[in-house]
């Protein structure tokens, strides 16, 4: 079966990054199933003609985002009902409930060019948005191709993720579920720490002796960003008993060669994973950050509930910050200067006293492009740590751009905070 | 002219943003051309195969991404080459910098595995990566489509955007610069505190005289993305001076309508036209940040240069936190609590006290999925603002996910702020 994405918008074609196709895609993997395609096409009737029609024609079923807003370059619904030769009638039930929509938020009269959101295609299933004006369609239909008829589903979705993703999970995915035949499980293991080639090396015998065996078939994939390395596998098969008992073996397996550098599996990230480990243990952290700018706090809040265990960071850019909001004394500013690692321990004592809290890190570092020296190029990050008990500092030297060197040094700071706990509650009981 | 990105790599099916789509595009546009088509394909030979003969068909530049790597499942250049009939060579020069790139890295033996990434198509332009291990690949080439035979262009980049971006800036913008003929170009007004059909209300009457006069064409795109909404229009013409003042008319008129919406232009951000405010000013900012959770810092400091205008930030998410770092007090906690403007109000006075800048901000909502009571629901958030001579709080009710209410809030903080600053500095001289 071919599921196929058709994103619309021309502004995919100039710049925006297309979140639509990630959250899809992954709605999909967790329900067994996978997308054949995704294409971005602009808002030109030819080329979206051309796009919908060869869709229609390969694919089982057809979901397509964007192009059902107010505007004159948003025309998926008559698009689409051109391709199908179908009629477009304006229906008064939708209508009504776009007006009610600017009533409840004090607009008294809906614009006129909202009139066309109310469009439907004839024979299709409207959609409710419960957080815009623009109604998806669900539409069944009937494709010739040669001699046959094929029936195939269309699903025409909003374009805003705050609207498409409330449509998606209450219309679509219930859909799709019923469509996931046979037993199939997609697994990610997340790494850091080490290289995708060393990554490969490791785990090859485990990919090798997989394939082997019946009932079976076992997939992989590997993909590195920037620092974390995700090893993908997906097991299929009939028995569901056997593709799990495949599955944790493989875990285990690849757990076994790739030891301490896997940090967690599918939707873990670094930050929900330090979480998980603060929480049960009970125990506290704070961040000291220059460099990092306050990503570190963005991304450890980024993990509902983290209140619980989040206690406070301060962003201290400057030299007056480092000294008056945690305490560094001046003289380890002039001698060793701000990017140092004497600077990042004090940071991360003078947090840690503040915050009474149980652990707490600092970056200081040079993001660039500009600021570096002959001695402190580009790149160079100096992260502190500091318990109850101890503190130290980590010197490291990240390649890349502004953007990457701080979302790297994010990931080394959660990455070290992690290992940490590992030493302290995992290790120590065995 | 044709220009097609086809991106590999199933990850991209499979939850992963692509984001080199976005890079790519938004590049051709600054240069007057446009991407026709984005496909994301995954690494099964089969339906790479497919997408790769339906580019070389139909398009006249050809740019790849991904599958250069060393693993298994990069399979991009024995693809290429299999489409086009072409034969494939192990370079000893490419081998050689592969080997070196690993030496430099402390690693004396490179990994066997990354041998294949010496690979390279007959008569094909090997481009540098300076980055990472994957050399590109440029090649022209020559397609039959019936009896007639084009000249076309193939670009092949590896996937990770620190790779790819050097290579594409090195290689592929110089070379499609050299392509842009007539003149044609794009400007972007950045907008935010209306809704995208107000916007649309508001300029149809530019739009509408716009498309009267010769000599040029104008093509119009609206694009909401949650709460800042985009206003593109593209000119083209034979005349630079015409299409110049084209330009400078449109922007003219739009801003006209959409007053102080309009927060920028292209690839400006709200954080970084407050940066050049603060700067042009000699002014400094702070923030005190609770539901925010670091993300307003983390927007700021995204700008370079950005530490000769931000203080600090106070990343404060327990009671414990606002009272012992921004000195809010206990009965203000107790009797509004931590989500009201009170506690708003006295968190901005904290930093800015604290910090001796000139500005300073602060937030404090509930950004869910826990955490809301019967008064106090899921989405909404205080701001607070202070400056030297008063302190204000302002109550919003936002929409969506936690990540969406988020957001929202980090771009209500900065366009609060932007305002601000327009009056103290702008509207105080006319």
């Amino acid at each position: 079966m071919r599921i196929e994405l058709v994103c619309t918008g021309s502004e995919l074609l100039a710049g925006k990054i297309n979140t639509n196709a990630a959250y899809i895609g992954s709605k999909l993997a967790a329900v067994g199933l996978e997308l054949s395609s995704v294409v971005d096409v602009g808002d030109k009737k030819q080329d979206l003609l051309q796009e919908f029609k060869r869709a229609f024609e390969r694919s089982n079923i057809i979901i397509t985002t964007g192009g059902l807003g107010p505007t004159f370059d948003d025309i998926t619904v008559e698009t689409a009902a051109e391709c199908l030769s179908l009629e477009i009638y304006s229906d008064e039930k939708v209508l009504k409930s776009i007006k009610e929509y600017f009533a409840k938020r004090a607009v008294a009269v809906m614009p006129k060019v909202n009139e066309r959101q109310a469009n439907i295609i004839k024979g299709a299933k409207v959609l409710e948005n419960r957080f815009g004006t623009a109604p998806g369609q669900m539409l069944y239909f009937e494709f010739k191709c040669g001699d046959k008829k094929f029936r195939k589903t269309l699903f025409l979705l909003p374009g805003p993720p705050s609207e498409m993703k409330p449509m998606f999970e209450e219309n679509v995915e219930p859909f799709l579920k019923s469509y996931s035949v046979g037993i199939r499980k997609n697994t990610t293991l997340r790494v850091f720490g080490i290289s995708e080639s060393a990554v490969v090396e490791k785990i090859k015998p485990v990919m090798e002796e997989a394939k082997f065996g019946d009932g079976k078939s076992v997939e992989f994939g590997i993909l590195a960003n920037d620092s974390i390395v995700d090893v993908k596998f997906s097991v299929s098969g009939k028995d569901e008993l056997f593709v799990d008992e495949t599955v944790s073996k493989l875990k285990f397996e690849i757990n076994n060669v790739l030891e301490d550098n896997v940090f967690g599996y599918d939707n873990d990230t670094l930050a929900s994973v330090v979480g998980c480990f603060l929480l049960k243990k009970n125990k506290t952290v704070s961040f000291a950050e220059s460099c990092t700018g306050g990503k570190i706090a963005a991304a450890i809040t980024d993990i509902a509930g983290s209140s619980l265990y989040f206690k406070n960071s301060v962003v201290a850019y400057s030299n007056e910050s480092k000294i008056k909001l945690l305490g560094v004394k001046e003289e380890t500013l002039i001698k060793f200067g701000a990017v140092s690692g004497e600077t990042a321990k004090e940071m991360a004592e003078g947090i840690l006293k503040f915050s009474g809290g149980d652990y707490a890190l600092s970056t200081t570092g040079i993001a660039g492009p500009g600021g570096a020296t002959k001695e402190k190029p580009v790149g160079l990050v100096y992260v502190g740590f500091a318990d109850k008990k101890k503190t130290e500092s980590f010197k490291f030297n990240f390649n890349g751009s502004r953007e990457g060197i701080r979302e790297r040094a994010v990931n080394t700071v959660l990455d070290l905070l992690r290992r940490k706990l590992i030493i302290q509650f995992v290790k120590k009981r065995s």
